[in-house]
């Protein structure tokens, strides 16, 4: 378990440097990320490089024992290659190019500026690659940001055609599978097809999902051109990106193929709380702390997709500047939330950063130090943190555990679901999490994972929604021990965005024997109600119309008939969204099926264990004692714990 | 009465064809509409045409006894033409160009398109207007859907000033007209107008209100271009256009002078009663009826606009696509739906559509049947339709019996109403949908007629707004028997957009001494009371403050002194929008006044004569006893009708 | 005190002018404002000038005594110069030009645009200059109305960037003062320099904020152009703007230094009140008069801008047309608010417009007499004025007394908040304007002054916010014997947008020891709660977390232990933003400290002193006495006013 932070050398006096490694050190400090956005800093002309400075901070840092982490810049093109080549600039859905002044000014098809990004990584690579002191090299910063992706750019369209001809073969394939018969939206040759903008109402789904696979692998393809220079030059050292928590550009689980050593996330649990379509109630219950799920559920995300290793590359360490509100957190929670990324595996939590920087787009985003050196109230917390960690002396890789529960995750369903909602306010993010928030009550470990992912051995699979289904996951659920617990919507497309033949839920009704008939959305006021296992609920944004099949249970019906939960064997489906508590009536009927032992956890309160280790994490704002055996023992905190505390025993 | 159906034989294998047609028969079945949207299969190439598979499915339905309603498939211009005149494609108010890639995206006033477009219908027309199952043509597809209308293209610019020079003449009558004296607006030739367009405040409301009525005259001949064709080689056959229920681009009564035989109207109550501007209350209450006037209010206008003569071309069969929530609609509400259409005068009631298609845009819009050929539960209640209509044996025309009451509706109040609201929430068509609603909910029919229609003989002539007064309303409600209630912002306007010299409301001050000195708009919050036969209400919205002039009886005051209700004679003017209650207190007395017998139905429930029978339609959710005389004779249900249930009875 | 008029003769046939002025004077009126928006008509055609009609317009009045103010028309350029030249359109953020069709369609920078200015307000004063009865000139109308400022023009940006290279000198300390080392933004010349559009994220908001001070720049010397030409021309007239209340897109008070005798301002209570970011109830509450301090709020702002001399150049007489809503004023406002700016200090009050023009964009914006030449509902009030004013001979000028209480406002705040808000909620004037609100419902008379303002003699000064404090203020308040209330975000940025190197509140901590180590913004469910001189309160949008340093008393502190309210000696901060009841707490307690005489006026009721009167006005909606001393001379009104009502009294 290692501390981190991220540092930005050029923004402050070189005189400056030696001291905030030294402090660095003192607070428990072992990891510093920089070099990322300072392009104009080492190529401040076209072609004429400036490393003198860079030498000299990797150089000071390594002298305090420091391990560095190298981001790549080209999150930030220079403003003269801008000018020497304004293609590289990405263009909005409207057809509108972004222009330089931020961050992120790029188009990830360009091929000239994908040039340009060899040459600086190439160059950076080459010459630190072999440094010491030099552990990890990050590529870009932070991809899918702002609006920028999908760029709608004549490169882009360029690619696109080729894609879709390398997909395709021929284009009366590809009308057949979009079914462009419909609206005569034929096309006779791949270099007739245009990106689907600006069209007077809906373009093609199938159009649209086929250019946003396209994008994600623009993006990994993009990635995998800086790792394959950092494979060659720094041969040995870690290869991640940092990740943004809740974000659904591109398919992680696919970029990871393009060269990944550790899935690297930025962790800021308060502005994402006021960002997520949470309920009102919740955003105001845990806009100090967080959500109690939120960062636990990118930490598990995460873990899946590095293949078990996971960093925060950024952690929030005080107030931030980019939610509409920026409340300062709850005295304690960057401790917290420190430990709660190390009990879920994290290898790394670094910080975000180390001085707030009193200038520019960022000001207002704290760090671990105000402008004036002081320590913020953040940095005290982590100071605190640095002195447990040399007490307890862990180790820094985390057991490869497996939990008991596996939730698949899929980056298509999010985007079928964005591409036709059909119900205004359903949302993949927040569906997927409401079901892992049903399993982290019940206190279990959560392992997410990809849709084609091997499951076998674990108890339980959960699959909030899969509007395509894998074949994998069917063959899976049908042929292995475990129990399945299936959402709303699932099999109800195929590969190509169309209703499969059997209709809904396709190819799972060779083992669940059901077909929906029809499917409808639900205005919020519109509640069909339900009873189960004592729980009065209603359904909520979503309803699937079930038949049941010969063989086929069904555990709960709506008030009209129609069927709420049906099960035939190992093999379940929640046939609609439910409002909290039916969920968790739903979700637990499946975790008792299936054997588990469930713990309905007080509100705030959340478990997790790391090897040996099981923590009691407590974002509720009263005290409550932890749930450990009789005679635990305890390496931090004791048996109640306060708001916004930890403890950790040792599970026999 | 026939059932019909729109079917797409090019989304579906041959080999299905046969099979199809034999089942829509069986099921009752009779008249199927093809083609619409089919231009890339009729010429896949600039000048290939492929009419063998098109000839197929007409005489495959043929021969199953199905009489065909061709639609022209002009609403969807393949991709070939749009590459070879990229200049057809509409302009968007910003200036930007509407794409293509879904449907729609054409310019009306392009020259280049009416000639593409007349030599595709012609080609059609020629080959199938003689064709003895061919009882019928459509042209195009909804005018006026999504957001093409009006398009700001250049082509629609230089028409726009001959359309300007025909109207005024000189430019100093249109400049004098517009008031372009005001804020140096003045032109000094028509070549130098432009679209009012990208202006840093309003346009002058003058200026924009041309604009719409020459949008309006450029869809009536780009529709009559193909009117003309069709008439001369499908000579007796009926020319229609599905118009899409609460569409108010252009002047449907105007646009029925271009050619046209029966009003053809897409009917989706569920997603209609979703985006109209209702309550919330009002929305969920009938989120899975619909509204109950919602449908009748378009059979109602439609009668009108086709002269008596009105068909529903889509008829809503279960789930659609398009609302921001889909539910299912409530068992029995798609046969509802169908015998209150029969209630209102439709010759024909066509579902859409016949099969769900897996793909597109449109695979989340449900049809007669599933895509793996199940029946649906839509499909399911046409059938007993078809049970009954057989058992029945009705005449298909209508008899052209006149309601007791007619409403005056004005495609023009609606535009002068958007293009200055004066208040956030006014709308003209949810203003003229609550007065509609007030007459409905005392179970009276209903004609609703242009403002410029002949109405000697109505006991009662209602309108709800008409910011310009057509100099023959005045004459006919000065001349006649019938009574008249006006509503506010009547008379506010001239022709030419500016207030009458004479102020509102204008020329009606010759039989109704009232001149409003003053209107204003009011917020949600601001209620004036008003008590007023027992009611105690309060104006929304809109107040007109009326001074009574000699021989004005003031039949209720607001509490601060101004008139609600002002009347002479048989002329009365309601001087505000009110609440439910008192709009309906209101109506009720020049009900009375006009010596109509009105009965206040309960919640959901309405009435309906046709001909010799009178249908009750239950929207409610409980069952109710049918307002039907004693021992009158039932020729569908009884003297109570369950939810969503009908019946009729032959009125004595 | 003078009433006024503003009238368009151009809107009119020449035999009504006469009637006009004769019954303008019989009204009361002894000003008009003429000219502005004729363009069109002065210059029909390029270089073809007609004066003829303005001549005769300009006699017409005088010979009727009455004093000429004339306006330059430059606020709507006619169509064939827009034709000739279109480069002189505004571009909006997004790149898209302002097209010609309403007003203010130039783009402030053109300098081609700038060149017919001089020409036509160069012919203007030649012309009339001179002319006895033209008494005043007034340039432009509204500058910052609409969309078009800032104007993203090609123009613009060349200026921007000579004006950058005047500020900074070297692109080096440019880079450095805006930080563009972050993000990799730095600039390698002037040149490279683009404004800050169409970024992917946030522009360096240094960036942003020089954008704005560029362009406020702009303003005043495009004002100046005009300035000039009419000082050399019109010796010895008023020179004025007419400002629109609430409109902050300059810089006021440096625009009354590029030559202003007057500060007019455009008065519209109930609109305003409509639009501002008021809390819901209150918009209800003051629908139909205006909130008590909006009006007020201007007339002590302008008051200060026209270095004491004010004028309300447009005074609402009835309902507009440009809110959401646009209700009827209550019967007595336009009397009232007439009353109210004198009481304020304005020289004139000028109503909008003579008459209701029943054309084109304003036909729905009433004037003092409608259409039909009859006298408005506010007509009728301002002829009831203009008896009083003649009953009570006052003089014109008001006396230059100087309230106790001094206000600092300032314009950067308001783009520097607008900029970077930090939370959604917080907006500059709303602030200030509560703050005004606190002193204002004590009974105190207010100064409205810029920061930089020499505040000597007052004996509170209060700073509701002050993100940049100038070194002025500083000084004063450590040498000067009044006591100081300071808001939140007091001294928390730079001149050049970056957090000052001691942290906020900057220098302040040199008199007022305390370091505000971080700062937060608050959700509106977020209210930390405090309790203060018995009232139990709550932080709302903003808090500071100050940390007191020695000599600082901390007189309230939050639940959390954080201080709400800090002091030393003469000088206080407020380290957050409250909720009515506490911010009247915090203030009243400052009033109290700088020993004021503070009365709590009941709700509605506010006064305010012009030389020996003391005026009370009833904005609430029942009789009040008035709190004046027994014995007191009315010369309006009594002892008791009601509601919509006035009282002044001699105050001895």
């Amino acid at each position: 378990m290692h501390l981190g932070v991220c540092y930005y050398p050029e923004h402050w006096p070189r005189q400056k440097w030696e001291s905030d490694a030294r402090r660095m050190a003192e607070l428990g400090i072992t990891r510093v990320r920089i070099a990322e956005f300072a392009w104009s800093r080492m190529e401040p002309s076209p072609g004429r490089y400036d490393w003198a400075w860079l030498d000299e901070a990797v150089d000071t840092l390594a002298r305090h024992g420091l391990k560095i982490i190298i981001g790549t810049p080209t999150a930030s093109p220079p403003k003269w290659l801008v000018d020497q080549h304004p293609e590289i600039l990405p263009v909005a859905h409207d057809g509108r190019v972004w222009q330089f002044g931020s961050r992120r000014h790029y188009d990830v098809s360009s091929p000239i500026y994908r040039e340009h990004c060899a040459r600086i990584v190439g160059d950076m690579v080459r010459r630190y690659g072999a440094h010491p002191a030099v552990i990890a090299w990050q590529t870009d910063n932070e991809l899918g940001c702002h609006n920028t992706l999908p760029s709608y750019s004549k490169a882009a369209l360029q690619r696109f055609k080729h894609w879709l001809e390398a997909r395709y073969e021929s284009v009366d394939a590809l009308n057949e599978a979009w079914g462009n018969v419909f609206w005569s939206m034929e096309y006779r040759r791949f270099d007739d097809i245009e990106l689907p903008m600006q069209t007077p109402t809906d373009a093609n789904p199938a159009h649209v999902l086929d250019f946003r696979r396209f994008q994600s692998d623009e993006v990994a393809s993009f990635h995998a051109l800086q790792a394959e220079l950092i494979r060659e030059h720094a041969p040995g050292r870690d290869l991640l990106h940092n990740f943004m928590g809740f974000f659904t550009q591109f398919d992680h689980y696919a970029f990871a193929q393009s060269g990944l050593d550790v899935a690297a996330w930025d962790s800021y649990p308060v502005p994402r709380t006021e960002v997520l379509p949470l309920a009102e109630a919740d955003k105001h219950r845990w806009a100090r702390t967080g959500h109690p799920d939120v960062s636990a559920f990118s930490h598990d995300l995460y873990r899946g997709v590095g293949n078990g290793r996971m960093w925060v590359m950024e952690q929030q360490a005080g107030p931030v500047n980019w939610a509409p509100w920026n409340p300062a957190p709850l005295p304690g929670m960057v401790r917290l939330w420190t430990w709660e990324a190390f009990a879920h595996g994290a290898e790394l939590v670094s910080y975000f950063r180390w001085r707030q920087y009193p200038r520019a787009q960022e000001q207002m985003h704290s760090g671990l130090n105000a402008p004036d050196d002081a320590l913020s109230p953040g940095g005290r917390e982590v100071a605190r943190v640095g002195e447990e960690l040399r007490a307890l002396a862990l180790p820094s890789d985390a057991p490869r555990t497996r939990a008991p529960v596996a939730l698949l995750f899929d980056y298509e369903a999010d985007w079928i679901t964005q591409i036709q909602p059909h119900g205004a306010d359903f949302d993949y993010q927040q569906h997927v999490f409401e079901w892992y928030g049903a399993l982290r009550r019940l206190g279990l470990d959560v392992d997410i994972l990809s849709a084609r992912a091997d499951v076998s051995g674990y108890a339980l699979v959960v699959a909030p929604t899969l509007p395509v289904l894998p074949a994998s996951v069917v063959e899976q659920a049908a042929r292995g021990n475990g129990h399945w617990l299936f959402g709303p919507r699932t099999g109800s497309k195929t590969e190509a965005y169309s209703i499969p033949p059997e209709l809904p839920p396709g190819q799972l009704q060779t083992i669940l024997p059901v077909r929906i008939g029809q499917a409808e959305s639900l205005r919020p006021s519109l509640r069909p109600a339900v009873s189960f296992d004592g729980v009065e609920g209603w359904a909520t944004r979503w309803r699937d119309h079930a038949e049941p099949g010969p063989g086929a249970e069904v555990l709960a019906r709506f008030e009209d008939g129609v069927p709420a939960l049906v099960r035939r064997g190992r093999v379940s489906m929640a046939a609609a969204c439910f409002d909290r508590a039916m969920l968790q009536a739903v979700v637990a009927r499946s975790v008792r099926d299936a054997g588990l032992a469930a713990h309905a956890l007080p509100e705030g309160l959340r478990l997790r264990t790391r090897g040996a280790l099981r923590f009691a994490i407590n974002y509720g704002d009263a005290a409550q004692p932890v749930p450990a055996p009789p005679g635990a023992t305890f390496v931090l905190g004791g048996p109640t714990i306060g708001a916004a505390d930890v403890a950790a025993w040792i599970e026999r």
